[in-house]
């Protein structure tokens, strides 16, 4: 690292050679660690298919800035070496300006193939696509496919899942692994040995489901077709994998009410502005919204001069509330996202987390309970009224908890069903909204319990 | 479904055929829905290849307990027929007696093969790694590589990455795909075409760390070697999928504060007392906690009968430092998670934080201010006091969100530095520790700006 930036700074000579012997993987890491100037003029400096070798890594941050940096000839050189769906990645990542000065530089095979992906939204099976399969005829022998597999071998990006496709209609009719290829008898035709309907998904297809299909039926590829039926694309367990971290760093974030975009760049080298932005915007409006509770409280502010006691455990039951919906949401949002849980289950859920409610909020009222009537046995602290205190908390515990779990439970399968991502039913929201219900249930318990002696 | 259960109802015959079209993956998931009986019944009834590819899904749940219900002979012949990882797995999870068995059934190698991969701890490379790899010789042609590949592939789980070795001492030389043999002219020794120094992971090296390995390097496999530099086995991109989605469900409990096992079969299948263990365990030990807020308060309860507007702002106050602090906490616990912090960045995480909690506090505290101004201006219900109490929200608030960001953020790094799982510090968590802080600095805040009018 240290070495880099020196030569960086004394000449540009060597670089090639000093970083030669690095895997591209651990190039792009020492390339994520330097100025967006200085990553283009090491990009620069390195020979052509060393830069396509970099640019090819998942792990390679700024991958659309640092080719805006480029001269648009060369930037054009490396687009071009890499697959479809890395190249249309990153030309998604440009700016329009940059884009229109490089793209004209490219094939128009090429420039064509780019468009054409461009099309489809993002995060959809067709947008992390690869274009590059093997296509194989039904007439063929299996000693032919190998053959055929071999001559292409090199401009493909996967040759391990290959598909057999009508030569007219381009339409799917089977599947088959150069594992079977290479077990099968040369003189087979790779109709015999092909899987004839291979798992597939939609071109507009969520990338979600996308990797769930291939996590389930363990596949290393996956074909991609559209509505005609028609393959355009396949999608290799590689992409998966990046999406399955990319869905699970937002996914982290929304929990903690976070900004997706937080940490599209690592968190030491995000501005310090760009960070607060990414956080006080929820932070503000849980804020605003956690501003009912003074409101709640506020109507309670006879009984609370009456009997101070009761404020003393308002942290504590609400608090109780957020953490029981806190559990039953991440519950209910990690079963909804691996599948095992679908919007129709709603019924079910709330059943349970009826009962779940009941029974927590009964031991977390009895825990509560006891310790206020082992502290009144020795300290006067919770007056002499302490019994009706440890009965009220007891009660309201009961309420607050199952007003939690049902909350926490049915939020996210409310904000599936309005098609918005159930993650965002996160802690911090669940708390908010089931603080000012709680405040009320405790004081409304405490009015009942209390009339006529300390309220 | 439906049609399943009454043929097991009825007769016995012909589930087999009832269920020889389903892909192995959806039959799966047929047999998660019965009854542990049922699911036995079903596999009993399979012909083994197909009981043994249902057993290979990763989907397929309680995996030991239907093998500890069948007859030991038949239990035996599937786990014989699984890769040696599987049958690892499945054997880990039956009770020692259904082991004693079972195992004496097996062929002596199988048992051998199965007590060694034993001896590695669980969520290591070792324990999720597939002994059944493809061994080249240095003295190889290309062709001769093929041909040796085509005559053991049915045997071995992969056979897209093979390794070659040192023929006397297992040592690994290097790596080939079957892509670059397919690629290679025939006549090439293997030597020429592999890669000399291939990424490994060790055996006792923790299942994410492998993970993430294969995703940054995007690997098909990873070689696992012992400490002597032996390799011992390989881990698979469809075992790191299966690491990757059982990881993500951990964490996403772990950060609502339920036991990670709660959804080790789904949510609804669960049963009732078991999901109420796994909940009320964390559940009670935050109630605990939280209870010192109730300490915290009683402390301040002489203020509170002085100026009962003080206590109407405490759950607003409280829960801003729980929610910032919850923010830090899910930013710092993915970067860690993914790699793009190390505990020894915590002295630039804690400047950041202190930066960022200083101009969040202000932001909500401004909020804050501004709404209670707002409110004097037209309702009395702040008394004529209220500047006081408006100046004391906004600079409680700086204290607080201050306090709650520095916790959420250092907490995480506190607790991998003391070898913890970092994803335990969540929201919740922080919550609490934050909670009963916060009512101290707001109430010491408010005794100074009021001293001499309301207190």
């Amino acid at each position: 690292m240290e070495r880099i930036r020196l030569r960086l700074e004394d000449s540009v000579v060597g670089i090639g050679e000093a970083v030669a012997e690095l895997p591209a993987a651990d190039l792009a890491d020492l390339v994520n660690e330097l100025t967006l100037h200085e990553a283009a003029t090491v990009t620069t400096l390195l020979p052509v298919p060393r830069a396509i070798e970099v640019f090819d890594q998942p792990t390679l941050r700024r991958r659309g800035a640092i080719m805006e940096e480029l001269d648009p000839g060369r930037a054009a050189q490396i687009l071009e070496g890499l697959s479809a769906d890395e190249r249309t990645d990153i030309v998604r990542q440009m700016q329009d300006h940059a884009r229109r000065r490089c793209m004209p530089k490219m094939s128009p095979a090429g420039q064509a193939e780019v468009e054409r992906l461009l099309r489809y939204p993002p995060r959809t099976a067709g947008a992390i696509m690869t274009t590059e399969f093997v296509r194989l005829d039904p007439t063929m022998k299996v000693g032919e496919a190998l053959r055929h597999i071999r001559s292409v071998a090199r401009e493909k990006e996967s040759i391990y899942a290959c598909y057999v496709m009508e030569p007219d209609t381009g339409k799917l009719l089977g599947a088959v692994s150069l594992r079977n290829l290479v077990m099968a008898e040369l003189e087979q035709p790779v109709t015999e040995v092909m899987t004839r309907k291979p798992v597939t998904v939609n071109a507009l297809d969520d990338q979600e489901g996308v990797a769930a299909k291939i996590a389930k039926y363990n596949l290393l590829a996956i074909p991609v077709i559209e509505q005609d039926g028609g393959v355009v694309g396949f999608v290799t367990v590689d992409d998966v994998i990046d999406v399955m971290i990319q869905e699970g760093t937002e996914d982290a974030l929304k929990m903690g009410a976070v900004e997706p975009g937080a940490l599209d760049e690592p968190y030491i080298a995000t501005p310090f502005w760009s960070l607060i932005r990414k956080r006080a915007g929820w932070l503000i409006i849980l804020f605003l919204s956690e501003m009912l509770t003074a409101t709640a409280m506020g109507r309670f502010e006879d009984e609370i001069s009456r009997a101070v006691v009761l404020a003393l455990f308002v942290p504590l039951i609400i608090s109780s509330g957020g953490n029981s919906g806190s559990q039953a949401a991440s519950l209910i949002i990690r079963a909804l996202a691996v599948g095992e849980l679908t919007i129709r289950d709603w019924w079910r859920v709330m059943r349970r987390e009826v009962l779940a409610g009941l029974v927590l909020g009964s031991i977390l009222g009895f825990v509560g309970f006891l310790r206020i009537t082992l502290w009144s046995l020795v300290s006067p602290l919770y007056g002499p009224h302490w019994p009706l205190v440890a009965i009220t908390i007891w009660l309201s515990l009961i309420g607050v908890v199952l007003w939690g779990t049902l909350s926490g439970s049915l939020l996210p399968i409310v904000l599936k069903r309005a098609g918005l991502d159930p993650a965002v039913s996160s802690a911090p929201f669940v708390a908010t909204l089931v603080d000012v219900t709680g405040i009320i249930i405790y004081f409304s318990v405490a009015a009942v319990i209390m009339r006529g002696t300390l309220l």
